[in-house]
């Protein structure tokens, strides 16, 4: 089986994109918000949204379960208030579910949460208790600059994150940390905002007790874990130069790589220097590199084909395809074993 | 010949660092700033803080010539107002010009410019005419975040650079882009702040006509071009998606990228994506990282080690050495036949 831990609802139908333009014209406009029944998508404008979409490519591609939340640029935590990210979230996390409904043997859905900046993150605990609890979530995506690039949130490893921190735990489901879209002229969203994030927060595990305080807490840091497995070396050295202990011990049983690094170079380093274990199939298809790589004809982000042509043995490719995924996501793991008994 | 670009005087005597605290406790304290004439330090006192250090790591590891700034973390040009940053500036690039008069076969001086949050950066030209004419720099380091990381300024398009920029051009000087200290709590200064720095001047070039208006202008990324190289097909596929002109016509002539990665597969990795013609050399010596590699006995910063043991040829080993450099900085070029006819 082949498990991708990195699919975002990307192409849902245009209604979901009016009414967020209308919630968000209605900010401080003195309109009311639209409600949320005023959003009106039918499953088979849903179902089509998919089929000819994510799903047709997974046939394609050979890609068989999509870890499917919301769309992560249009989170935009940094809009509105909390009432505003509440209501939003809800829609798109609800959106999510429905497709996780229309075609139960490909995807699973995974959460966003309604941050707002400074607004205290235990305010998104109801919200996950839903999609957990209601919904069949079994991952969350957490965003660590709700500011959408001013970064004024606290580090991860404050305290300020810990509710929801003992929550996931609680519920054994990861967190996979990512930003929305940077409304920062210098931070291109997708260019740069997206990797420094990816780095910026391991390097905050690193320089922190976070997970002596949550040995079970796990991190998925996706795209490849943004410079982290190319400066392996740096972070070695910086690890020992800060009196931390090595990377293997200190976050290497919480932290996870996926391999949304789109081309085959980027693989083979990320295979090379971090320990298979920590590596999850994942692909962020039709999302930020939708295109055809001139040099070898095929999408940017088909990434199983470059895990496929990588110097590792079946054995660890099973591991990054399945089991890894399996082990983090334990909730997912009991999703597949009930359909599958 | 091997040269190092990207060397800093991590090393200087005590008293500069104590000159600096003086300073930066006068600002807003109604005390008078200390003045340039009360930092002394001595020739013999300069020579033996590199001869110990810099000096002799280079006749270890067989480097002959190293491009020598200012520290990186201490240009701090987020502390006090452009005065502030002006004594200090002044005083840091005259120390290494001095290096470079007592080790003259060995230190060229590469100037700080005394940037400071939200000020004109054509403020900065008469240290540059002054580095350049006086003191024979042959390179700058520019910060694209003098708030160290708040990433308040313009981005590197913008025309708030453009008056450096025409100086840069005039002089035919390239530019290091390397920011300084983060005062973010979010952003650990070497393990986040400088790779997301790197990754994210890289991407405001991509997306702009910055190299139109200025086509021999040249920037050099430092510590490996930060995430790039190992997200290049990220990158040249997002240029394809904005419909840019690939990378290697739009940004790879004016663009190059050093070698401070500080572990093989890094280096590996960056020799086989990147095209050979934009490497450089370099290793940030006694900088962020100083330790021994358990793994390889070695020191981390000792990157020429990575270099000989990278899949290159002799050829393409002698332009990442010294020939490049040549190239990208041709007042070093000039420097060097002045001195060996």
């Amino acid at each position: 089986m082949i498990i991708d831990v990195h699919g975002h609802y990307t192409t849902a139908p245009a209604a979901l994109e009016r009414w967020r333009t209308r919630q968000v014209d209605a900010i401080g406009s003195g309109a009311p918000a639209p409600r949320a029944s005023e959003l009106r998508i039918g499953d088979d404008e849903l179902r089509e949204s998919i089929e000819r979409n994510q799903l047709r490519l997974m046939r394609e591609r050979g890609v068989d379960v999509t870890l499917f939340s919301p769309r992560a640029s249009f989170m935009a935590h940094h809009i509105g208030d909390f009432q505003v990210s509440s209501a939003w979230a809800a829609i798109c996390n609800e959106l999510c579910y429905r497709a996780s409904c229309l075609f139960p043997a490909h995807f699973v859905p995974a959460a966003m949460l309604p941050q707002s900046p400074g607004v205290d993150p235990a305010t998104c605990i109801p919200e996950l208790v839903r999609c957990v609890e209601t919904f069949g979530n079994v991952a969350v995506n957490l965003n660590p600059d709700p500011s959408g690039g001013h970064w004024n949130a606290p580090p991860l490893w404050d305290r300020h994150w810990y509710p929801l921190y003992e929550k996931l735990v609680e519920y054994d489901v990861p967190a996979m940390i990512h930003v929305s879209t940077s409304c920062n002229p210098a931070f291109h969203t997708t260019g740069a905002h997206y990797l420094n994030a990816d780095t910026t927060a391991f390097m905050q595990c690193v320089t922190s007790d976070l997970f002596r305080d949550f040995p079970t807490l796990r991190f998925v840091i996706p795209h490849g874990g943004g410079a982290v497995p190319y400066h392996w070396g740096r972070f070695r050295g910086l690890a020992q130069e800060l009196e931390r202990p090595p990377l293997a011990e200190q976050v290497l049983r919480n932290l996870f790589f996926d391999t949304c690094v789109y081309h085959q170079p980027g693989i083979d380093l990320l295979t090379r220097v971090i320990p298979v274990d920590n590596i999850l199939f994942a692909s962020e298809m039709i999302g930020a590199v939708r295109g055809i790589d001139p040099e070898t004809g095929h999408h940017f982000d088909d990434t199983k084909r470059y895990i496929e042509a990588a110097h590792i043995d079946a054995g660890d490719r099973r591991k990054i395809y399945e089991t890894n995924a399996r082990r983090v996501y334990p909730r997912l793991d009991a999703h597949l074993r009930a359909r599958h008994p």
